[in-house]
This record gives structure tokens, C-alpha cells and sequence, in this order.
């Protein structure tokens, strides 16, 4: 049914000298990944592209098949687009020049990383406030957090930009585990040292192709299943091309929504069952516009935009230039609600360039040569993208039967990841778990063979995020406000004391 | 696929000289309602059972197969069990005896129906504080509203009893225009005068036999559909028993959700492709105890509990013996978060009759004769009961495609109803508009026929809700403590000015 996670665990189970098929709903490999190649753009992907530090497996794999990745353009200033002008910046979010809005925004991160520390990656549901923190909304956090319109609206354009979601619409406690899974929130937002640092030469699709490759006449195309039934010994699989497969053991390797694509003999459980109910898949187009010549560069921009304006239909931007300096293009992600609205309007209607160009401040970028997108909301096979949310209240009621085994099915999908859930190296990892669970089992393994960690790679090592003084001490508005409200109160008495002092009243002992 | 819904579709399609098929995945018909007959029981409904004033399609159905109704016992006192202690009381809701709870009592349902007020039944999203309130969970809502424990606790059962799920996972606008449409707080939540009035003597099943005898050999069963083309002329439709149907017109008879058990062609449009994983099916069990003894009557208890305690598997309870006082039963539900937590226990350990005990007073409910229960959430084709819930955020971004046609799918289940939505009324409507709609296409009908007013049944008539003039004024807690604040302020003035007078600092002009 999909993509990196089935190939990788095959890949596994083939490795390990069994016998594994590949059944695939789509006419091509890769899932969430998606590689075209024409004549303008050569190839490009739109589906998952970015890969950075601390994604070791996914790093493997491309080594393995000599697949060479390549830095995404930061050289020069990004921008931050903000009540209708532009701001240049350096570093991952952009900076703050009001000092309460620094503060709240300084506070807000660092709260948001200090709630993350203390949710399981493996099990967010065991966090010691799970409970309250799933009951709220991300917005919900926001409104307690934030003192300023400035920090929460950037806190909105973080959730859209990293879940392709509202922060109305996902549970808190998944939110900041999302976030903690990837490694905080300067690892998923950051470019540079982070997870958009680099991208495949050649596209992100050829993992999974060199993958199929490996695996030959094993991956049928074109079959999606529609039913799995496990009443017999061996597992009979059905798919809508009529052919029938039998299995000892089937890893399900969808997101978990797509559960409901097939037909269950017996049932599945009662919490499986209303589990793929509840998850939904985020909302994304991925549009990349394409122009003659590379023209932020020489005005000292890298390609970079984080645009906060609800008119605007783009809320992030990063140059997709070629290596080699060849193809000039800005891919830019329509997210959450605006991907909603603007599903239904032509290219020409959404007025991408026109932002593109208040952004950059020049008419250069109303004259693209070539426009490439991908609107994953209609994609019947993922549901959506990049990846399934929680609604409050799910996480900690059903959480615990996302990778369940049911009988002889095994669930991977990168939703059912511990590091890195939601992008291809969670797809990985949860691959080649689902296929060592299997292999458990058969009696291949032990129980704790089955989760590996994954040595660093050697050439794409991760540097820690150095955190000022500042940053770290910084008060939040509200412990401004208590220590401008206690020292007012000091001076004042100070000041009284000093009068008293003088006018005689405090005995001079 | 379905249900009530499919069948009063086709019932009306063949009325009108057409010739329609239904396609049922199950081994029986009724979808949601669920009559088992044995000797113990005589006949349980085990799904959906009450109807009431104001349902007036299905009470029309019912009547022309000759179906009686019976009224669900209320004669004597219900029972409220709060903090460990049993308040009988009469009427729909019951009485707060702390003069602060009362007021916020009375704003909260007051309030909850005023808000209703503003939301069109057929067009949520358009209300004019949409956006604002789909943003917002229920409990959010309650948090904003209440002032006491007493009243949020009551609220949150409220939402519990109503839609089988948490005031954290539902959208404020969702459950507030839910409440509108079955008629306001006191119609949804009403035994007498309320949606809970009546049951159907010998099962509410009863209906969709009927239909389905009256269709003969048009209906299909254990006909599960998982495959819809619409590339050719006519709808290819095939289903897992591997046959092929082929219709001018289909008519999708599911909750939103189980649209994803068919694989389509064309893929559905992006905005219905992720509706159909934003809308859970709520979480609940039907539990029958059955006692030789109608032993509750005899005590002065009608046989309702309304239990308030975190402990207790069960919500709400009400009399279930038959019209002829014959085979005495409670049926209560285990809602939400607790049938979650309790599916994987068996029924000793959930301790049912225990609660019953404590809140009747008697140890008789300790000695049950026969039992019968339903867990919802594990039926493949429904996904849960007893209706889907929207979370937050997406009546407004997705409402609008509900019940949109797509190319020649046009979609009923009680979710796409405007009136009644969640029940089984809802599920007429729905059928009899879908029907309605194919019959336009094929130019049978104009199109402001498509929806069509149902008249009040002869019989069975709504009575007003009077309130009395305490309900309509009394003020919320917040305009009383303003009040206080005032009055306070007023009366120290005027202190103040009497003290002044008397001592001659005002003149005596």
C-alpha cells in the first residue's frame, strides 16, 4: 500500500531470507514521495524532499544506492514578511526587535521544548501531565502562553508550517510531542542543521525506487488492498485488481486512516477500529515556481520566506535551485486552511508571485517560466500530507493501539515512528521495525532486537543548538511583569524608607 | 451499505417507478438499530430505540407499517447521583439546591440554546460567530460559561449522554448546532416531550425489516461495497462477495467516514477526500440488566439515573421492561472516555449492577437474571455510535461538502440531515432528500422539491417547553456578582451620603 515504509521492511525481510511481496495501491513507488522529471524542471520533487542531521536511517539507505545529497541554499539573508514589509535575517526563526514580543517569544520556545522534554517519544501518553496537555488545543497553549499578538501569531505559522495543520485543530500534547520527536523546535525549523538541511541529487523518490529495484518482480504495482482476512492459517489478501495473495504475516504499512481502505475478516479491534477514524491527514499544496534567473541571490536573499499575512497563500518558501546553480525555482508550501480555501482555485487565482514579489520587493518574480504543484488533499491513497494529527483528547485514549499487532497484521507507517515520526526517516524506521517484529515472531529475533538504534552518519553529523545566556534567562512577560511589580513595590518602600529615614521616624540606632 | 438511510431512499425511488438496489455490507439490515429476539429478552434493541415528538418522518414510516410506539417509563421520581449521594427529582433536568450552581445552571443551558439560536440548521458554518466558536472545543466553551464545579461536571455528562463523546474533543459550533437541530437542550435531552420519549413495540428494527421486505430481492446482503467507478456511463459498484452492479445513480448510504471503505475512480475531490477522515464516530456501549423484579418502581425510582461519578461505568440509565410490564431491564450507556477504557474488560469487571445498587438504595440490583450489551466501537461498519462528531475546526473548513454530489454519488446518512442528525428521523430525512436528488437529476423533479417539509404526526405532538419567568431572568453568576459589586458600591455610597448628611458635610439646602 505505500511507499518508504513497505520497501524498507521487505528490503529487511529480504535481507533476512524471506520472502516478501510488496503491494502497492499506486502505479509508482514512493508513497508521500514524489519525483517527477520533464524537460524544465529536470526532476523535482512533490512530495517529501528534505532530509538533515540526526535522520540517520533514511542517510543509510541513500548511501547505500550512492544517492548524494546536497546543501538547500542559506547563504544569503532569509525574510520575514510581516505586517506587509519585509525583514532580512540570518539564523533559523526570526528575530524579534520589541523587547516584550522577544521576551514572549523567547519564553514560548523555550516552554515548548521544556513540556517536550518530559513526554515519552514512544509513549506520549505516559507523560506525567499527558492528560491535561491532551485536553488542550495547541491554540488553547498559545493563549495561555503568549502575552503578545506577535509571538502567537508566528506560533501559529510554526504549527502550520511543521504539521500542515491549525492550531485549533491539534491536541497539545501530540503537537509537543511532534516537535520533541524531531528534536525540538530549532531541529524541525531549522534549514541549516536541521530537518530541511539538504535534499537528494536526483530527487527523494529514489530511495524507494532503487529499493523496488532491489526487490524486483515483488512489488506489484496497481494493487490496492481492499480486504485481509485472518481467519484461516495463512493471511489472504485482496486487491482491486482481482489477484490474491496469501501471507504468513502482513505488515500494513499506511497511514493509519488507511486501514479503513480495507475490509477486515475478523474485525479489528474496537480501538483500532475507532483509532483510524480519528487521525486525520494534514493539508498541503507544494508549489514550486520556476523563473529564468536566480534573482533573490543577487539581491541578498537566499530564497527563504517566512510570510505571516493571511492574504498571502504561501506561509514558507526555500530556494529549490539545482546543485549546480541551474533551474532557478522557490518551492513554497499552501497550508493548513489556506489549503483549503484555495483547493478550488486555478494557479493564475491563487496569486502566488504576486506575495513572492512584495516579498522580495521586486517585479522579477511576477515572471516565472514554468510552475510545477502537487495538492496531496486529493490524493485517495494518502488522504492528505505530510502527515496524520491529533485531535485533542485522541493521543492519550487511543494512542496505544497505533502500532498494536492484530493477530498476524504488524503496522508500520511513518505515523507509528518514535523519532522523526512523519517524515522518511520515520517511514524507516518503522519499516524496519514492523518487518523485525515479524521476524520475532517467526522466531528469528528476540523481543529486544526489535527496536535498534540507528550509529550517527558519518558525513551528516548534527551540531547541538547552542543556546545564549540570554535565551536561556530571559524572563518570560509575565515573570517581567511580577519582578517589575515586586521591585516597584521595593523602590517604592525603599524610597519610603529612605524619606523615614531622613525625616526621622526609623530611629537612627 | 446501510441502513434506514438506504431503505427509505429506495423505498421512495421505487414508489416513483424506478428500480432501485441496496447494497448492504452486513448479514442483516438496520445498520445503527440493532433488534435481537431470544427468550430471555423477548426482543432488545440493542442500537438505536427512542424516538419522540417532532421525529415525525420515521413516526410516519413506523405508522404505515402498522408499528406501534410505547412510552419509556417516567412515571415515578429519577434519580441524580452526585458526590456519592441519590437526589430523586421529576422533570428533564435535575434541580440544583445551591443558589450560586442554580444561576450557572440556568445561564449555561439558557446560554447553549441561545447560541443555537444564531446557527442555521442546514448551514452550521454560516452562523455568524462560526469561525469563532468551531475553533473552540465544548469544554473550552464551559470554561469560559461556567463558574462552578456543580455545573461544568453536569455539562460535560450533558455532551457525554448527547454525542458519546468528550466536551474536549468536539467543536463548540458542531455540539451547539447538534442541540439546535434536535430541538434545543430540553427536546435532545428529555425522556417525556423529548427525544427519549418512546420506543417501538417489538424493536425499532421493525422499520428497516419492513422497508426491506417491501424491496424484496432489491436488497442485497453481506454486500459490502469497496470499489466505485464512475469513468463510463453508468456506476460500476462492486463489492466484496465479488459482484459487479451497475446503476444510472448511487446513493452513498454511510457515516462520512466509512465512505473510505470504497476505493474510488475518479479519486473524490480534495476537500471530500480528507472530510472523510476529520469525522470520528462517537464511543459507546448498551448495556441491559435484566431483573426479575421491577424492583426500582416499587422503591418510587421510574427507573432514570443521572450518574455523575468518575468511578461509575455507566451515565445514564433508563427503564427498559416492556409496555406490558413484562421482563424488567435497565439499559444504560457506557459513553466516551469510559467505553473506551472499559472495552477490553468483561462485563463482571466493569461492575454494573454495583453502581446500580448504590444509586437505588437496594441491593436487588446486585442479582441480575440475563444480560445484554452492544460495543459499538467494534462494528466495522458503523465505526462507532451513535453519530460522528466533528472536532474542532472542521464544520467550518468541511461542512459544506457533506452532502455536495459528486458526479453521480450523492450522499445520505442521518450525518448529512438538518434535522434530527444522529438519529434515526435523521436518517430518514437524509434518504428521502438523497432520493429526492437522483430523482432531479433524471428531471423527475424540480429542484426546491428536493427538500420537503414533513407534517406533525396526528398522534404523537411536541409540546412547548414552558420556562418559567425565573429561568428566563435569573442572572448568570457573573451578571450577579456584577450585581453585588454594584449594589455593594451603591449602598456604601449611599452609607456614605447618609453619614455625610447627618453630620451636616452635605448642606441641608
Amino acid at each position: 500500500f505505500t511507499s518508504t515504509e513497505s520497501l524498507s521492511a521487505a528490503k529487511l525481510l529480504k535481507a533476512s531470507g524471506l520472502d516478501p511481496v510488496v503491494l502497492e495501491a499506486r502505479d509508482r513507488v514512493g508513497g508521500r514521495t514524489f519525483t517527477v522529471q520533464n524537460k524544465e524542471a529536470k526532476w523535482v520533487d512533490l512530495g517529501g524532499a528534505y532530509i538533515g542531521p540526526t535522520q540517520n536511517r533514511i542517510l543509510r539507505l541513500a548511501k547505500e544506492y550512492g544517492i548524494k545529497t546536497y546543501k538547500v541554499n542559506e547563504q544569503e539573508n532569509l525574510v520575514h514578511y510581516v505586517n506587509g514589509k519585509s525583514y532580512p535575517f540570518k539564523g533559523s526563526l526570526p528575530p524579534m526587535w520589541n523587547p516584550i514580543a522577544l521576551m514572549d517569544f523567547n519564553n514560548l520556545f523555550r516552554t515548548m521544548d521544556k513540556m517536550g522534554e518530559e513526554i515519552p517519544r514512544d509513549a506520549p501518553w505516559r507523560a506525567p501531565h499527558a492528560e491535561e496537555w491532551d485536553k488542550m488545543t495547541m491554540q488553547e497553549l498559545f493563549e495561555k502562553l503568549c502575552w503578545t499578538r506577535t509571538a502567537r501569531r508566528f506560533a501559529t505559522l510554526f504549527v502550520n508550517v511543521n504539521v500542515t495543520s491549525e492550531p485549533h485543530e491539534v491536541s497539545a500534547l501530540w503537537f509537543l510531542w511532534y516537535v520533541k520527536q524531531c528534536g525540538g523546535t530549532m531541529r524541525i525549523f531549522s534549514t541549516t542543521n536541521g530537518g530541511q538541511e539538504r535534499k537528494f541529487v536526483g530527487g527523494a523518490n529514489q530511495v524507494s525506487q532503487c529499493m523496488a529495484r532491489e526487490l524486483g518482480d515483488r512489488v506489484k504495482l496497481q494493487s490496492p488492498v481492499y480486504r485481509i482476512d485472518q481467519t484461516g492459517d495463512m493471511v489472504v489478501v485482496e486487491t482491486v485488481d482481482k489477484q490474491t495473495y496469501k501471507a504468513k504475516y502482513v505488515i500494513v504499512a499506511t497511514p493509519p486512516a488507511l486501514n479503513l481502505k480495507m475490509h477486515f475478516n475478523p474485525e479489528l479491534p474496537p480501538l483500532r477500529n475507532q483509532l483510524i477514524n480519528r487521525v486525520p491527514m494534514g493539508s498541503v499544496i507544494k508549489c514550486m515556481v520556476y523563473y529564468r534567473e536566480n534573482f533573490w541571490r543577487k539581491k541578498g536573499y537566499c530564497g527563504s520566506m517566512v510570510i505571516e499575512e493571511e492574504g498571502a497563500p504561501i506561509g514558507l518558501t526555500l530556494d529549490d535551485t539545482k546543485p549546480d546553480g541551474t533551474v532557478p525555482c522557490i518551492m513554497g508550501f499552501i497550508l493548513a486552511h489556506k489549503c483549503r480555501k484555495l483547493s478550488s482555485l486555478s494557479k493564475e487565482e491563487r496569486r502566488i508571485c504576486e506575495i513572492y514579489s512584495k516579498v522580495l520587493g521586486t517585479d522579477e518574480a511576477l515572471h516565472p517560466v514554468h510552475y510545477e504543484e502537487k495538492n496531496w488533499c486529493e490524493e485517495e491513497y494518502s488522504g492528505g500530507c505530510y502527515t496524520a494529527y491529533f485531535p485533542p483528547g485522541i493521543l492519550t485514549q487511543f494512542g496505544r493501539v497505533l502500532r498494536e499487532p492484530v493477530g498476524k497484521l504488524y503496522f508500520a507507517g511513518t505515523e507509528t515512528a518514535t523519532e522523526w515520526s512523519g517524515y522518511m526517516e520515520g517511514a524507516v524506521q518503522a519499516g524496519e521495525r514492523a518487518a523485525r517484529e515479524v521476524m520475532c515472531a517467526m522466531g528469528k529475533l528476540q523481543p529486544n532486537q526489535i527496536w535498534q538504534p540507528e550509529p550517527e552518519n558519518d558525513e551528516i553529523r548534527a551540531l547541538p543548538f547552542v543556546t545564549t545566556f540570554w535565551e536561556r534567562n530571559l524572563p518570560s512577560v509575565d515573570g517581567f511583569l511580577k519582578f517589575l511589580g515586586v521591585s516597584t513595590f521595593l523602590s517604592a518602600a525603599a524610597a519610603a524608607g529612605l524619606v523615614a529615614y531622613k525625616k526621622g521616624i526609623i530611629p537612627r540606632s
